[in-house]
């Protein structure tokens, strides 16, 4: 019998409760001989309020063990900026080496878009998940006088762009429409950004049949909202994809419906699934939040592990979900859950 | 009597176009005892092409004896990316330290936006124009190989930092709402983006009466498109507002008027006025181009030097020209110049 063996960080804010969604959609969906064992881990603002620790080693090791990740979301007003972010998220990221950041923008019929005229959207954005500005590689010196200065260094290497380019070309190349789009900002970013146009044109050559595009960021983010049908397969950098997955999400009917995978394509270490929305603490244990982000996660966990009808049954249920979504009728977390879990197992 | 003495880059594919009704409008509007002296520099694709100049020193030095510069457009496929942005554009913003990017938006009436409800929107952006990741400071090695590395260093100095921050609170303060929002990742670029909250927070404490916001980057580009009315001042860098002011202009009713000041408000230098967009070589020489950004450009023009009167005439034209644009009639970029002079004048 199959095993699948999850570690859950369900995290901060409305973390815990989008996760819990997430679980119960997945024990809906999963073949019988399929057995689920997951195990939750303490991680986040209240940890490090109660003991000080981010990521202690223990539990990345610990973490290393598992299938997959499950994470809800972290941050917390509570604690300074920057301190979960670095050295709980992106140290997971980085340690666990997830090159891809796999953000799918959807935007379901019947569901919210500010854009007028409802722009057929459907894109992937690769966005690379170990390099650029994200790095934290930088500093400071005469910090907090009138002489401080600050830096912030974007790191890119030939290996690093390459395996993210070779991964969108692959996707793309996948896709009925076979277009890839390159974002940077090349014109400006002279050094980072011609290395990743040339290695986009070089990779290009391998796959004849993909179709390719280049854009400034300043001009992708006017696309977005004027014609994002244009995109097919986006890639980009680690800096350049955060801003431009959260625009993407906010023209597909919002964060909540925004899903997200931190992917390491090799197996050598646990793939992370988790909502691009954040952990919305004015709204944290009201039962407000929508849960679907997370069960669209799930959906490219599933994917990623090779579960690819399960996968497609839990995208069906959420488009079936929105679709019959009235705008008037206010469901709770749990509803929405609930009703994903019975359209899974239907 | 008066004077202006202005120097003229006009530059690359629509940019001759969008400037010529530029200065014609400028010539409606300016008061009779005011003497126009314009000089125009051949600067831009076409001269790379013949001397492989950009902005030799002479050409720097005599650019800077002007009152303010009126650049049109930069930049054309046939230039390799980055040797018109960074020898030319970059260069004069960094050379006449224009600390100041000032890119106002407005959603004029009867424009058309990509939103649906068009909000109402009325913000202006501050952008940092002298550091951040523009400096220029970065380098690769094993270029070309697949051991490449590449960089790129956001330099931000307190220095820097301190001065378009107290810019943007005068700004702010002068406004009906008084709100003031920065925009950072300090989240993730922690060296620099505590730098720029703490600075903001410093020079605040002498703004009690400006109300401050603070967003992540990627969480702003959410709001231009769900909320942009939350929005009168913003103080970003100077790669987030490259970002923020394309999407800005798209959401306002496009590139086409959307205008633009690089300001050293010392006058240590003159300050330079150029529409956001591009120069647009596929519409190039066939009157299709909107001079409405350029003419927006030259009110911020005058408006810096003082000629506060002819620069709300030029944004009342502009207001009233849009209000009668019908949709159907396509005007040539002529005509919408014309237009626009003769309302200045009358
Ligand atoms: C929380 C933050 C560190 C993170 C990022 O910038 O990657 C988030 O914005 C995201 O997109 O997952
Ligand atoms: C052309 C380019 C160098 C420039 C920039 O990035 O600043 C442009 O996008 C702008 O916004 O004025």
């Amino acid at each position: 019998s199959r095993s699948l063996n999850l570690a859950v960080i369900p995290g901060d804010g409305i973390g815990q409760e989008v996760v819990a969604q997430g679980l119960k959609v997945l024990n809906a969906v999963l073949p019988q001989d399929v057995k689920l064992q997951t195990k939750e881990y303490d991680l986040g603002a209240q940890r490090w309020h109660r003991t000080g620790d981010t990521l202690p080693d223990a539990e990345l090791d610990s973490l290393k063990q598992h299938d997959a990740i499950l994470l809800g979301a972290i941050g917390d007003p509570s604690v300074p900026s920057g301190v979960l972010e670095r050295g709980l998220l992106l140290k997971l990221r980085f340690a666990f080496d997830h090159f891809i950041n796999l953000r799918p923008s959807k935007l379901f019929p019947n569901t919210a878009t500010p854009l007028a005229g409802r722009p057929d959207i459907d894109f992937v954005v690769v966005r690379e998940g170990t390099e650029g500005p994200y790095t934290g590689n930088g500093g400071s010196i005469r910090t907090g006088t009138e002489h401080e200065v600050a830096t912030e260094v974007s790191l890119n290497t030939a290996y690093g762009v390459e395996r993210v380019v070779r991964d969108a070309y692959e996707r793309a190349n996948a896709r009925p429409r076979k277009k890839l789009t390159l974002v940077h900002k090349n014109n400006v970013l002279v050094y980072a950004g011609h290395m990743w146009k040339n290695i986009f044109d070089k990779v290009g050559q391998e796959y004849p049949e993909v179709t390719t595009d280049y854009l400034h960021v300043d001009a992708a983010t006017i696309f977005f909202v004027t014609q994002p049908e244009r995109f097919d397969v986006i890639v980009t950098d680690n800096l350049f994809g955060d801003i431009l997955t959260d625009l993407a999400a906010a023209v597909t009917g919002g964060i909540g419906l925004a899903a997200s995978g931190n992917i390491n394509p090799t197996g050598a270490f646990p793939s992370m699934f988790e909502p691009v929305h954040g952990s919305a603490p004015d709204i944290a244990g009201q039962g407000k939040a929508d849960p679907t982000a997370t069960v669209l996660s799930v959906a490219l966990l599933l994917r990623h592990l090779g579960f690819d009808a399960e996968a497609g049954r839990i995208e069906e249920a959420v488009s079936a979900d929105l679709a019959e979504r009235d705008g008037g009728t206010v469901r709770t977390t749990d509803e929405i859950g609930d009703a994903l879990a019975v359209r899974v197992a239907g």
